[in-house]
């Protein structure tokens, strides 16, 4: 347990995902090299390099950088190679009471394909999701992409099967429904996972958004209900279920305030959508980030309605500062409705969260607005669905081609259904 | 960042040290094994498992398990070995306002020495534990012993140099003074670490305690003050700063409660000795623990007093039930003056960890009394002394033997003073 990384024997197979592995990771965080740098990288045999490296170029995965070659007349080897995304990726969609999101990202990090559908004000989550995932699963089947995953991010807790939402309470979800509803769009079985949004979102923030270089990251939702996800020393932290970060019904808000989950005092009942709506007496404008836009510019010119924005940002600020107490993040991006809030948020924030943590004059976690919108569950979706084979523990070259358009129609209606409702 | 562990070149030193951690650790988790054993739990090659073992026998620090061996006439190969301590030692000190206690861990685990004085009130901590550490070396020296490192366990937070004590505001000993005096009395210069007195009782509760078998932990101390020592997934949280689990002076206590930092409502001043004691209406009665054994007796017999403490308990429950929703601990081991309360503490702040989880209906972490008493915070930072050698960042034969004596006498006086005080 105390060295979960101790060196064990492996397999040939196991040994050349891990090899590939390491090349994959050296390009993607140390950009592009020749076959003898990827070989001081990883430490490799520049025989073993020069196989992987020609795995992976013949699979489109990488390309030789002509710029970096002038011809020498030695050819190849001195070429530096780029991960350049090729037929393999990896897809993540996210579901919301608001709208579902699909990202779907190749090797290298580049969005491939980015949709975003609506949900009505009582629509049918999973029937939305389903005519999302085949609408993927058409364009990829086009672009003869391989998939080599799909993640679906919820807004709740998620089982340690990695498949059954088990929690949430904002969406009718619970199960297996959404997890079987893209593999059938995506015509496989069982291999579809879920994940916890937040969990999603800080990976995301961490690796394309705000979160850069912070190896140690608390990045907060922000819709109707609010959650955590945590990163330390670039792991995602889970807890023993998989629970950690779920803190939107802690007793952080005010003690009157009631919250839609029947008690009162839960931090999400002070620092919700529905609480600032409440605080400016505004109606919701469309989703959360285009009803906080709308906030965002009435407030500019209205001194009394920033101040009720403060009011808001001072019960996030502490219980911002109960959360740094508790995990010391160097950084907390704030995501959903609150980034287009800016400042009018992150100022009073700011300072109330420096105000509850009594180690503020030993520093305070930075505290800033996510980059990445709507789609950072999603993007972080999709990467959870590469992180396999980054690992060493999945095949680049191994992935499915998308679904067949006969399987995909039935979206929904086989599989484990759980408590998912289709249309 | 995203794969810490990811496998890297290595240097011969490095590659012996590596591989002799594998068996030691093999051993230490898995029990006494054969040499073919060893080759098989760790996946290094026969020839070198018998090199390292071979070295290892010679130090004292592995035992041929006579009876495993019926005389088949084939002498050593197929014996079992147990890890069975030997010369090389690792050395764990804690200071607190009451009192400085030392314990000695071999490679086994096994304590070779353990030493407690009490501090009197106001007396001076840092040269209590100069006279501690003047005896540790002593005995040691005379026993011929290796000592591996030092390391002091302190009710405060400790700089990223894992030797600075930056704010342990009941104790007065920031600086570099505590590593200084250890420094001194064991004869070496800048080897002794200093580290956070609940981390080291959660490591210490993990491996030998209370938490066996958990992998994810919360250990709450339990003094004038309150802090967390948190696993996840076997491995310490320390944060961005190492500041995680400082969570004594959050907002988590009743709002009129005045706290001795100066501010009103932090958790430990509802649930930190002060509070129970002015709950019982009780003096002080020597220790932390001897005074809650004392309480513990009286509310035996007497429904108000046991009333008292379970008022306590259910701001103690409800502190806990934030910290548990942010990590989702599977177990929360409470050490310091609640072990000695039992049930009186435990049955209340069950019940409202419970109800301040909205997840309740889902599970509720384990809470469950400390095992090691006083002693958890020096057993776990001998354990953090002799970390080195088992995760292959040291040798286990390298260590120094114990300083001498001119040097002791010098205790404090020599190195950084920093604000420490010497008597």
């Amino acid at each position: 347990m105390a060295e979960p990384d101790a060196p064990g024997p492996r397999g040939a197979d196991s040994l050349r995902r891990s090899n590939a592995a390491a090349v994959l990771r050296a390009l993607r965080d140390e950009g592009p090299g020749s076959r003898a740098e990827l070989a001081a990288r990883t430490g490799l045999a520049k025989a073993t390099v020069g196989t992987i490296v020609a795995a992976l170029t013949d699979a489109g995965v990488l390309q030789p950088d002509a710029e970096a070659a002038p011809s020498t007349g030695r050819g190849r080897p001195g070429r530096r190679l780029t991960l350049a995304g090729g037929r393999p990726v990896g897809v993540g969609v996210e579901v919301n009471v608001e709208y579902v999101a699909a990202v779907v990202l190749d090797l290298a990090g580049v969005p491939q394909l980015e949709l975003t559908r609506d949900v009505p004000p009582g629509g049918d989550v999973t029937a939305h999701l389903a005519a999302l995932a085949r609408a993927v699963a058409t364009r990829l089947r086009e672009q003869d992409r391989h998939v080599l995953g799909a993640t679906v991010a919820v807004p709740g807790l998620v089982g340690g099967d990695d498949r059954t939402a088990v929690w949430a309470p904002n969406l009718q979800v619970a199960g297996t429904g959404l997890a079987a509803t893209l593999d059938t769009a995506f015509g496989w079985r069982g291999r579809t996972r879920v994940s916890n949004d937040a969990d999603c979102s800080a990976l995301a923030e961490l690796h394309h958004g705000a979160g850069r270089g912070a190896g140690d990251l608390l990045y907060l939702t922000g819709t109707v209900g609010i959650g955590a996800g945590l990163v330390e020393g670039g792991r995602l932290l889970r807890g023993a279920r998989g629970f950690a970060g779920e803190v939107g019904h802690l007793p952080l808000g005010a003690a009157h305030a009631r919250c839609g989950c029947g008690r009162s005092g839960c931090w999400e009942a002070s620092v919700g959508l529905h609480a600032l709506l409440a605080a400016v007496d505004m109606p919701e404008a469309g989703t959360p980030v285009t009803t906080a836009r709308a906030v965002a510019a009435a407030a500019a010119d209205d001194p009394e309605l920033a101040e009720a924005v403060a009011g808001l940002a001072r019960w996030l600020g502490r219980g911002l500062g109960v959360l740094a107490g508790v995990l010391d993040p160097g950084r907390i991006v704030l995501g959903g409705y609150f980034a287009p809030l800016g400042d009018l948020v992150v100022v009073p924030a700011r300072r109330e969260l420096a105000a509850t943590l009594a180690t503020s004059d030993l520093g305070v976690p930075d505290l800033v607005l996510g980059e990445l919108g709507t789609e950072a569950a999603a993007t972080g979706a999709a990467q959870r669905s590469l992180a396999d084979v980054f690992a060493g523990r999945a095949d680049p070259f191994a992935g499915t081609s998308a679904a067949e358009p006969g399987d995909a129609e039935e979206a929904g209606e086989s599989g484990e259904a759980g408590e998912s409702r289709t249309g």
